[in-house]
């Protein structure tokens, strides 16, 4: 009964029906399917390997299919194996034996690798869309409370006081690579392998530049074997996931933590996250914790395709089929990240003045007295070690800096001056970091210009498409 | 509405019901979340937290809902979240208030840890037994064709001659590893968490060790953040998974190799090969490629696992909800495998005659010459040259070992004598090797006894379970 | 030149030559080598291969070139390829072409198979060793600074108040449960394939049993094929340090986290942190950080020696070279790793005032509350609720549960009586919680007993050794 | 001692000394590091913070310190941490405090960035290069052998009749666009992070634009906190590897089933093949193998790194240091395995007379049959069904295709006739693919040029840097 049945004589073992069937998960590309068996049943035509009746009907008769399989209307059973046969399968149903023509000159191999190709490049796009909003989502959190001051870390100790704008347009220049690795992986996806068959192409005067044209390819993948063996870019789209996904996670681990009641920094909206069964006072970071978790698992699936493809010789070998399930979760799953992460930034509160008084005199303006120094004229690792100092006086005893007194920066070292004093001042501390790139508010304001003139850029082309 | 409303005012966001629901994979382990209830509210009443009428009706609740469950005669919905709040809210639903009395001393951490630990107990124990299958499967092959000669390979060159039977019992050896390697997983995941509560234990006067019992577990996890905390038996499954797949996987490559034209050795089953959409003479070893491909994702599941938990702090954390699918996947996943192979081998055919003749005078039985010489005293390294110079005489007439006559192999070194050349012979070369575990079809019967000796020992406790 | 060199006219290209070494890596199991080369000739004497004199210049000529390899005194160039080449390149030089015999009956293949499993027996026990103390040191801190209050952490929000103890024996149960992987391991690691040759076996009347008892084995590898090939104990290996790797990494990443100046909770000693070059006033937890990454790195090592055994053929194949380096790289890192976190928890402080009086009232006792309620017949969904609906009250109001009169506690539940005030202690809530497990001092001396216990029971046997 | 030492009395743990320090592996970047400073030196006296006496000072002692480095007359030893506090050291030594002012505006932290990005810059251009030259390689094979009839394989099934041209031009396209993927890290790499100091830049009035075109940057990154927080571009790095290795890993696969005595397609120079030491007629492909294996160490160095960055918070964090060794020994790793290849397709010999005659009437001529029927009208469906039963008939009389007669033809169908059994040539069915991209020699010429075009095209810029 199957397609290749003609040298069979035994039915698949029925545990092997289940094992080998790809439909359930083929089922997500039926509508890149259906594009694909259009755009080269027009091909066929135009280069006279169908009629106008039989492309009109095998036209027809796709819509239909379509509309069956979207709607539910129809489900292929998993002895159909995969899309590819289910569709053809129906549409021998629907309209008959003209059906098989569609076949010439056309392979699963060439077959899923167009389908696959379609799908992730519409899910790239999305996934790309979804993450210039996410950096917008970052740039408003920047306009409304960016000018709050808080410890900038390192090693998770207070280092310096930053503003919290400073902090978040870290995270949105990362994002804007991601953005850029996404171009990039779509760039390798979006070319046609349609038309190169099992791997040597075909004798049929087939016009591949056309089925890519119909189905708005950049291009095509020129070598028929390399077209159906091909999976860098499959590997190269979870290569951007996963890297995506490690952005993501810092940022979801920075939500955690500041979550917590010692940090106490960020309060998440109602909707983004969970209390517990049992103790009635929690309000857990849910939804940073599950992103957090979920970028962990997509980077498993990277590893995971890389040992697949890892030695495989040439051209299809049905180990790809099994990159497709781990292959697609990863990418939706990484949109859904981005997705969530809009919301729970659009929807948090930030306590602007949580960190605010305590830097008054924190030992994260320790920096502030080895700068005051160096200023002077002490070479920096002099003025260093003497801030260093002034910092052990406190701890031995019990203060911060702000117990200090001019006298005891003396004594300390000769070239503190009364201004070292006035130099313990946080805001004063995130306001003299003024080159470029620095804390300083003037630079902030500086890199959000830049980044919303970069999603212009990037969103008005998106929008002609 | 969500049992942990108290302190909440809004609704979760919609796309976060989605994201954070965890029901549609919980519903796996429906029947083990239920049989926890159980136990618990027997517990509860024999500690005088619950009456007999109350635990009467609970058990009756708990009975319905499970019927209802597995019967797919009720499904929840995503805004139930998981499977504990699912029963717990249909119980309610049931029986009324009283339901909420089973979730005294209980939290939804210890519910989740040992739901889990039931779900992969019985999982691991299938596991074992079809695996006991897969080496029993390859014993009878031995039994079958055993003594079939072949070549052995090193860098997949022919190396030696080996009877076949000798190969299978490499891959039946490790195959009883990776049932010690699940023996070992079992023993860590066997324990019981419930009664831990949140992560520090309860007030009420609770009988830890009497759930345990009526679960059927071997042992307690003494302390509750840790046994609220730990997934160290979660990665030792996926591990123990992931290296039984390697095995698997070089099975199965190989199985792929041997159904080539070129190797011509193995022919898989009807049902257990596919053909193609394009080459009407395709016999594909696909059920071989796809425990290779699906061994590969299995490995991945792992690493996104380590890296799940990896830098976790105390004790539960929403990221361990994200290790729930891949887990589940990967152990069904291996034990489809597992299953899969045993069809193969059961089904597939052996061309017994592929390599016999074309291994006389093969160069495989070159270092049946430097033995022969070794054996004369000559020094090993000795011979092993004269051996080596043996094929490149060969190799520069452009014959095999079968060329060479008596004179060519003085002239090359003079302790060769006339037996040198009977010494050619493949099967007298693979039944020379008597060593212990050496090809000599005495050792491989002595193996296929050991191994069924061993397998009787397993099967038998099992049974009695 | 090379000891295969018969049959091959040519030297190996230069950059082979570097590419294809694995001398230097090798030379870390110089010494299990040469006691694989002792035993295999002893054997053979006995055997009647070697005479008395030759055996006695053999083992003459192994103790001079260890001797002289240990020392330094020579070093193999690369083109000695591997060690095994070495040390017989080295014996031939110094004794003669006697040293030729020692490889009567061996082959490269199990040689290799052999040395690595001696030296993962000696690597695997040490690592034993140190993290049995390292459960030790977590005791004594235990004894230390156990009894000090803190909140118990679920979704890094503060749960219940617990002891210091009952936390830091969570992580010392999970280092038990890595001990018994580690035996796991060492039993599969711990068999002879010495005598497996190429993988067929010999015709050499050999006695694999005596050179497996003169090297302490446990057994044999049985099958000659899987002998050389296996190389689950590996992955086996690389595991149980990956899984104790996520152990440790918990653990460190709490570190990170009680250092922080929120948290402000341990001081890490002088000896284990850093400063910073630019910030005078840092005190970074160094040693954690580095546990933290050290990790990831070992779980990657992982990931690849999967991917690399996945599909192999049997049997030896070159690309198992690649193994060793990370494998050794791994074992020795994740050691490295269990002794810093000794000194780590050996040096730093603890500071036992910093959470009690903030604790006093804080939301993480709304457990108690709903407890009181529960105590009262309340059922415990009733209680929860209220429980939380007192916390939210707390924070309209901006105060804590302290703030909280017997009147409000009533207007939101009736069933509150006075001694719901005197519930709110966070020491007797700790106290409370006496469940098998709970955090109970008396529950944490216990558990403190019994891995004491466990401790004496490993390290007896091992000292016999 | 240290340099951060102001604040600290006591000095590091022994063990923390070796576990901590970076310095062997730092100095494979020292060249850069000094770059950084000499380019920070020349801004800082631009800027005025130097005066031209201290600059020249400063400079001349770099010159010495890198004299000394490189050429191994001072060697750092671990208590110096890292190469930056090594340098700055032996600066001071050399030529006194003044030394001290290179540190002015300038931290660790981005002195590593930068650091690792230069080296990073300077080994991905390398490695483009190198993987220029193996894709010239290949196409000078096909030159000369690309004319070599073989089947081409779905699945390790023979398919359909192939030029080894077309073969290997799929790996070439591959390789094409591996080096996009470098190109699309090198982009991200080449931007300097010199000037953020800490994370939140310096009140200095430093040039960063000075110092990126001092150091030939393409650009900055902007944000002080993203330039030394991001790893995004490591782990670009580390994925573009990782996914080149899988492409050559294919190809080693290869050639290692190529070399085998059953495929006998090709042989290995001797150059990189080696032999055994017990079976003396081996010739083993070890280069390729060990390709293989590297591939899958250099995959497993990816999932570790990209572990390691999972849920790091800003900014810095030491577990940043793990990430170095790893990945230089990936990207330097994966250089070396291009270049073997390189090694290994230009002294290989290509059997061309393998497999010509072999395809007369094999199997793999089948769609050849059903092509005939097709191009007669016959619905693709039916007419593959018919081929698939000619594949049958012979198989049960034990004859290739070759064997069938006409009348045998047009008993499974009518529609065949006579020119059917002239279509069963291999040369043929190679010949008539010609839709673009098909295995016809012309298309195989046509790409030829493409690529060669392509090369030239980066090559020349390349010269010009």
């Amino acid at each position: 009964m199957a397609l290749w049945g003609g040298r069979f004589s035994g039915d698949p073992a029925e545990d092997m029906v289940r094992f080998s069937q790809s439909i359930d998960v083929d089922l997500r590309m039926a509508r890149e399917d259906i594009a694909g068996s259009r755009a080269h049943a027009r091909m066929l035509a135009e280069a006279g390997l169908l009629d106008g009746e039989e492309l009109a009907r095998i036209l027809q008769g796709l819509d239909e299919v379509e509309e069956e399989i979207l709607s539910g209307a129809w489900v292929p059973g998993a002895e159909l194996e995969d899309i590819h046969m289910a569709v053809e399968h129906r549409l021998i149903e629907r309209i008959g034996p003209v059906a098989g023509k569609l076949h010439t000159a056309r392979s699963r191999n060439d077959q899923v690798a167009t389908d696959l190709r379609l799908w992730l490049r519409a899910r790239l796009r999305e996934l790309a869309g979804d993450l210039e909003g996410l950096v917008e989502v970052l740039l408003d959190r920047v306009d409304a409370d960016g000018r709050t001051l808080m410890p900038g870390y390192t090693h998770l100790q207070r280092g310096q006081p930053i503003w919290l704008g400073h902090h978040l347009l870290a995270h949105a220049w990362a994002l804007t690579r991601d953005l850029e690795r996404i171009d990039g992986a779509l760039d390798r996806v979006d070319r046609s392998p349609l038309g190169a068959c099992a791997m040597a192409g075909t004798p049929h005067p087939i016009d591949r530049e056309r089925t890519a044209e119909l189905l708005g390819f950049r291009g095509l993948i020129e070598n028929a074997m390399d077209a159906v063996s091909a999976r860098d870019h499959v590997l190269e789209t979870a290569s951007a996931c996963a890297i995506l996904c490690a952005t993501l996670s810092r940022m979801a681990a920075e939500l955690v933590l500041w979550s917590s009641r010692e940090f106490d920094f960020v309060r998440l909206g109602e909707g983004y996250a969970t209390g517990s069964s049992i103790m009635p006072q929690k309000r857990n970071p849910d939804a940073a914790e599950l992103v957090r978790g979920r970028a962990a698992r997509i980077q498993g699936v990277l590893a995971g395709l890389l040992a697949l493809v890892k030695g495989l010789p040439m051209s299809y070998n049905r180990d790809l089929q099994e990159e497709r399930e781990p292959l697609m979760d990863a990418v939706e799953g990484t949109a859904a990240c981005v997705r969530i992460l809009q919301g729970v930034w659009r929807t948090l509160t930030v306590r602007k003045d949580r960190f605010e008084r305590e830097l008054q005199g924190d030992f994260a303006l320790a920096t502030e007295l080895a700068d005051h120094l160096a200023a002077r004229g002490v070479p920096f690792r002099e003025a260093h070690h003497a801030a260093g100092r002034a910092v052990r006086l406190c701890e031995e005893r019990g203060t911060d800096l702000a117990g200090l007194t001019l006298d005891d920066l003396r004594a300390i070292h000769p070239a503190f001056d009364a201004s070292a004093l006035a130099a313990l001042d946080p805001v004063r501390a995130a306001e003299r970091r003024v080159s470029r790139g620095g804390t300083a508010w003037s630079e902030v304001r500086r890199q959000v210009g830049l980044l919303r003139e970069l999603l212009r850029h990037r969103r008005t082309p998106a929008r002609e498409e």
